[in-house]
């Protein structure tokens, strides 16, 4: 296969849009919100902190890919219609992942963008089928996967005919238990070299500490991330999983205003 | 999450037996054939050679995972049915890959075991239909999966009430690139420790290298496998796919010549 | 042993000055030069070329850790002396590696700080004579050190009364061969969290290929790098050493100028 | 460089001799011993368990590498004496292993071997020290090194003179923490095919757990190597460092009758 024959090179960029948000022009895109949608509460304190702090586009898990079938496994598509509800109040789109083609479906009328996971990143049914849909995609990184098979999966959907993906980082695994993966940077200028698929960076799996996230989010930033995608949770303390990792909406609106100088000094805005 | 509240820890040894052949017990079940099934001429041949050599075992793939939309992509259903005419024309029994939930239903009434990929091992939806289905299944470590994450994988198949499940250490993602993976065989002890499913060792997809997979076969008979999952194509030179790793039938009958007295000087046998 | 009773936390801050470079402050601290002193015209060039775009640390390779013993490996002691005189014409400070105890001795006339690269991040007894000599160090990160490694490391020159230490990460090796190492910006906000030493970040080295440097550069001025050490050579394409990842002066002084904006948008200078 | 020109592919089997026991052949060579040599009691005891298990070198640390400066560090040239006092008593050769080049010196009249650890596998100045003084040496692979790395490593040592290199591998990093390394036994036949050095396994730091040692260890032997060192202790539980991984001597003389019946299987004798 001749690298430059790949989709990933020679496709327009109808693929940027996720419903009026446009990925990979000037404005870096902020999508936050908490790793689960728990109750109606959280999520609507969620949505309306986020949108404040600058935020376009809210998340939180419904489906949970959970290492242990004994964790909590989010709501499921209640979750998803108190996300929608929370998102729509606020003003904001909707991102939430899904681990299977029936989930798919379910999922498509409360969504404005579609997550694959990072372990499901070559679930290449899975893959075929949101090409068929025409939804658009915000593809993750497998956390152990090369740039090659990353791209080669955003060719899966494309091939498929759809072209509206977003690419995202969320680190890879190594060695050192510090953080919980590593943040690969890299991937921002081997993704513009490679595709002319936007890229955006989640620095809060890659770290799974909170204590990390700002400086990392600000380094995407300065290397030319279109977006960042962040966890933020009006109570982490209290948070069903991931507590260790996610920002306060003060910690976070804090953030974007320093990303917002960052942004600036790259010749972008938030 | 008590670790010796497991199912891993705690299950009846019903879930060893795959149609007759019993994993985990004395006698190391031999498990060959080629990566993908190509036509029928190939795998008649390879099914007749394997049997010969001592495996009770036929593997072929028919939905192939490959990392490009655009490489070989399997024969798909039509493969299945060559592999199950070819089994049972050699008195073998069948084990191929599905890689979603529809070509689960399609591939059980051809195999008596389903093979979870490495890419799938945390696809839970997969895995809690193949828990429902009450298959037996040959679960493949993730490629870069602890082995935590390995037998809570597992765990989500046997919460659904199938303990069917074989694991299959497979080799794990490294930096070097002189072999495809690295194969962990501290899988073998580990898992004899923390779980009572049988374990099972593949070498060609760990190294990629026919040339190490006779070394490493006997390492893991010593080591205490309860079965070898290995590549063998009566033409390797001319396969669709992994043609460095598949062993001919010759040299497949040399490797099962010497696994014998390695059997046997740790008290099992071939 | 208790963490909170490391050097790395408790000592003072006269470990930060490199010859009156105050690493750890407001200003950014800019290292450039070849990956190796290759002959006067070389040196001279890229001493100058590196003061105007706003260096302030002239480095190069003199004795250079080389994969085979069949490699260029350095000039050594006359390698050394170019170094010092093109960065005293130049108005440079000096910075080049030692790999072991004899070379510490011949090198220190020549060098305001010595490098101890990522082979001999845990020589400890190259470390112990570093310490003992009192000599500003900077001190790399191995290729597969975790955190505590590194902080140890410190710790053993700290142990012996020398506290002048700069930690550089310079990337780790991980499974991907687009870039040669992956580089753990992460490293910046966890030592920040564990020790009170400056931490520069070394983007050539990381990535291998020009191409990725000046996106990781301002990556790492965002996320609150004291410094960074770049690879620069007058001639790139025909380095002994390296070639793939060595900039122009041009390009270092674009991305210096870039660097500067950023710095600006974090409350630093360069 | 030309692969096939190096000094590992051409040269005559002069190195494979270490003081009478010859490495390579059909005998596989047995070290054992304790982490690190305590005292007079422990290391005589150790001694003379492991000589009556059927062990031929005697190993046991004098200068250790230790991650921090406030851990045991060995009791150097005393621990080298009572090691060579106590191999001398149970009729046993000794290596042990030194970090830098005047330990080199001292510790070359009390051993027959000298072991380069896995931390200063690309201690390019050891290793030429190492070269000039003709000693044999047992050269452990680097945690994170490429298996071309550890043979150009060799190279250095050959290209002084110096060919009486034996190759130990003894686990790679990797990002599972259940065993402290992975063990990657495909180095056994990977470096027949592009060396002629002699390989031997160390399972004790590979797997860093007691547990899993004999099954690595009958691994090893079925794969080809050379020879194993192993970790034995007269009183694990008590031991001043690694005391999770030795073998009590009782453990060790079942692991080595075990290995007997595997190296017959293999056509090799223990």
């Amino acid at each position: 296969m001749n690298e430059d024959k790949l989709l990933n090179k020679e496709k327009k960029l109808d693929y940027v849009s996720a419903n009026g948000e446009t990925f990979g022009e000037e404005k870096i895109i902020m999508i936050a919100g908490p790793c689960a949608v728990e109750n109606k509460e959280q999520i609507f304190s969620a949505a309306i902190g986020v949108k404040q702090a600058g935020a376009t586009f809210l998340r939180g898990g419904a489906f949970k890919p959970r290492t242990s079938p004994y964790s909590f496994q989010g709501m499921g598509i209640e979750g998803l219609k108190l996300l929608k509800n929370a998102a729509d109040y606020a003003n904001l789109k909707v991102v939430s992942e899904v681990l299977s083609i029936s989930q798919l479906e379910e999922a498509i009328p409360y969504c404005d963008m579609i997550q694959v996971g990072s372990r499901n990143m070559q679930n290449f049914e899975l893959l075929k089928a949101i090409g068929k849909s025409k939804v658009p995609v915000l593809l993750k990184r497998g956390f152990s996967a090369t740039f090659g098979e990353w791209l080669y999966a955003a060719e899966y959907i494309m091939s498929e005919g759809n072209c509206k993906i977003i690419l995202c980082e969320r680190g890879i695994r190594s060695f050192d238990p510090t953080t919980r993966n590593v943040l690969d940077l890299s991937a921002i200028p081997v993704v513009k070299e490679k595709s002319k698929l936007p890229i955006i960076i989640d620095p809060s799996h890659a770290t799974g500490n909170k204590n990390y996230v700002e400086a990392l989010s600000l380094a995407a930033v300065a290397a030319g991330a279109d977006g960042l995608l962040i966890e933020v949770h009006p109570h982490p303390e209290s948070a069903l999983s991931d507590k260790d990792q996610q920002l306060t909406i003060e910690e976070y609106k804090n953030l974007v205003t320093k990303a917002k100088r960052v942004a600036l000094a790259v010749g972008r805005t938030i």
